[in-house]
């Protein structure tokens, strides 16, 4: 595979540090290494490397992991460590229309675009319109634009879509707007919801006895790195200890009484 | 969204107990709470139960989690802890051809296959014919079988494919065949291997230190489920304690000197 | 050391499964293994083993853990791994005045009872009269009776001790007897409440906003197990998820306003 | 209990700064928020506080624990986390004899030196002198220098005590010493071995398989702190991933063939 005009390319520093671009014909981009001509790019195979100052920065293709990295260093994202879990959780799959609430830095909209494919799609509302600005810049740049509809617009005045297949809510307060999102749901429909708190995991779990759902139950997720030196096999020093609690449940027809 | 004929239909007990099950005219399963006959699930929504005894069941779409659960029930499968974090730090999806050694119990390869779809590939190699066949068939269930080619062969007598995007490597010894699946990558190409062990990590990193690789990081997960009742809300009293560790990497043009 | 009539022993049966008996003239343990004479210890090293059947059955001194794990059986006790964290927090030593409440199993009590020695005292309430008779049993066969002053009574009926160095509150409901146990603590005296839910630690953190304390913080603990074959070195494959959350604070003399 | 000249105080600033300092009737602490002369708390009594410019400190007893933390600022020690475990699997108590090595900051001899008080001892080997002083000096504060011998030495070049209760190994490299430490051990004797990394551990198991002894067992801790705000009860975003594995081990008279 050649890098062509247009792709996205990740660049891998001997150091660990990686940068996305664009290749593109004019620009650049600087590192504390040197600087980086995105020309240069063009033509190289994907997993070769060029030269920055006196060492080699691999060229790989981005994958949504890398992404989410690069959005976690500039705005709180869902983590990794959740994010496979929950797409698993809410069988997100080709075809599937699935509601998510807000769009935030847009790690979640990437993620859930790319499972829905070109013949599902993922409505995605977010009230703030910076932010919806940028995560539709960074659809647009995974080429997964058609697989999105983006709606400035706050849930709590209403959802259009119904008999969706999945809901990822991860709102400040998903107190009020739990029925809601929950009648926009077919029949064995999932959702997740994202609880950092335990106060919000029990009004939540609270509030869903009300509502027409079932198979709730709710989980942490943990990821602990291992330091690969073969010859001082250990864990990392530190872990991330906590990003949230998670709820998901599925839609049913009729509640039980 | 109606129950048709040869769907596969998730049965949910209320005592949290699951079938799945295909609806066919004739046949039935028996549960604890009595028989269930597949005929009366079509016609049913999805989301709506049925009376098994005086009880209701809960008629849903089953989820790729589902049916990994249930397999798990029979043999040793990736858990779904480990299979949402290896399908988003392999970078599965739409159009990727990716290589699958052994097939096992077929859970992972259900998931590749929803993953890489029909403009994909699975390739998937499996020594034991028994194993194969099951999971065949179970790939046949969920729609899945265009997008897996199995192989009843093992990948230290040769692997045919190459410039794959992503390996899987899930066998009891990987040692001997790290060079193998390296050269089946394309550059950027991403692989996870299993290792359960300490030791085999610690081989293993060794051993890739002399193939065209990068970016080896090494992880355990962990989930904890938390009990459901709203007022007395705490984590279950049992976790998962280890699965296995998992070392991932990704496939470099020429190899650092 | 060599094993004298009234010492207690633990006899490690070569499965791994321990005894803890009282090193009498009469009288036998019945094993699966067979059936083992206590004065057969008698005399035997520590150290050294018997002969079960045509098995060896080691003869040990048995520890606080021992005991702890042997009660753990029979009733909910606190654990092991929570057990030492909390004797480092609430600086439990020679000469201390710890009040405990309840008593329950008394293993707590034995800790408790050592780390004071025969200098300091533990004052243990507990309603259950049965609770306290074999907690005392317990206390007096490991020869710490001189330690420990049972009361068999409620604590909301009131405590009669006064300028305690630490309390440690193990009861269903710590709610009404928070302000209770803050005033019978001297300045700087250190307290533990046991809260197995989150909502328990909610309300008891709301609550010891009206005391005179301060520097209250709030753990988890978790311990792994690893096998212990060096071939095949892992994590065991199950582990203990949740026990109950730590509550730790100490008092003040005035309260900040 | 009031504040007397030579007594150890604990000077707690309201940001959550600890400071550990000896009442005298000269010399002062300088902390970010104002002096505190050290004559000035003489008096006081321990739990009250004292003003800081515009604000208040409290002033307690240093306990074990904080006397670690104080310590973990400036150098390398054993945790809270495993210190509490370790003390409780060595059955660390009253009137035992107890061989450390080595030494390094004395933050795990001061817990031995505690747990077997005036009646028994800590025999505490260290090869470099600066460490020892060190330790030395910090025992001395705590009162503790009656309980410990330190030796600056070798463990290599020999050990002089012999039919010691509990051995505390944690020393780069284990291996060569291990015969000599089961040596020194009586007959149920316990040992913890500290091993930061896999191979370390693995290592030992290997070794250990030839010296008469049994009931080996490996554990990892782990704490959680939780926020202590009751209205967004939460664990805290990170939290510590590893120190060390923990090596435990029983001493027998005969060897098991």
């Amino acid at each position: 595979m050649t890098i062509a005009e247009g792709d996205m390319v990740l660049i891998a520093l001997p150091d660990g540090t990686d940068f996305i671009v664009q290749a593109t014909n004019d620009g650049y981009v600087s590192t504390h290494m040197g600087n980086i001509l995105f020309a240069e790019l063009i033509g190289k195979e994907f997993g070769s490397f060029i030269d920055v100052g006196r060492r080699k920065a691999y060229l790989f293709t981005p994958g949504i992991v890398d992404h989410v990295f690069a959005l976690q260093r500039k705005t709180q994202v869902v983590y990794p460590k959740d994010m496979g879990y929950i797409l698993l959780m809410l069988d997100a799959k080709s075809g599937d229309r699935i509601i998510e609430c807000g769009t935030g830095s847009g790690a979640m909209t990437l993620a859930l675009a790319r499972s829905v494919g070109k013949t599902g799609k993922v409505y995605s509302y977010e009230k703030n319109a910076r932010f919806l600005k940028n995560a539709e810049e960074n659809v647009r740049l995974l080429g997964l634009h058609d697989c999105v509809v983006f709606k400035n617009s706050d849930i709590e005045d209403g959802i259009e879509e119904s008999n969706a297949d999945a809901f990822f809510l991860d709102v400040p307060d998903p107190l009020p707007v739990l029925p809601g999102m929950i009648s926009t749901l077919r029949g064995g429909g999932r959702f997740c919801i994202i609880c950092p708190t335990a106060n919000q995991v029990q009004d939540v779990l609270k509030e869903l006895r009300k509502e027409p759902c079932t198979r709730i139950n709710v989980w942490e997720t943990f990821v602990r790195e291992m330091k690969t030196n073969p010859d001082r096999f250990r864990p990392e020093d530190k872990m991330v200890g906590h990003t949230t609690y998670l709820v998901f449940g599925t839609r049913t027809i009729w509640k039980e009484s």
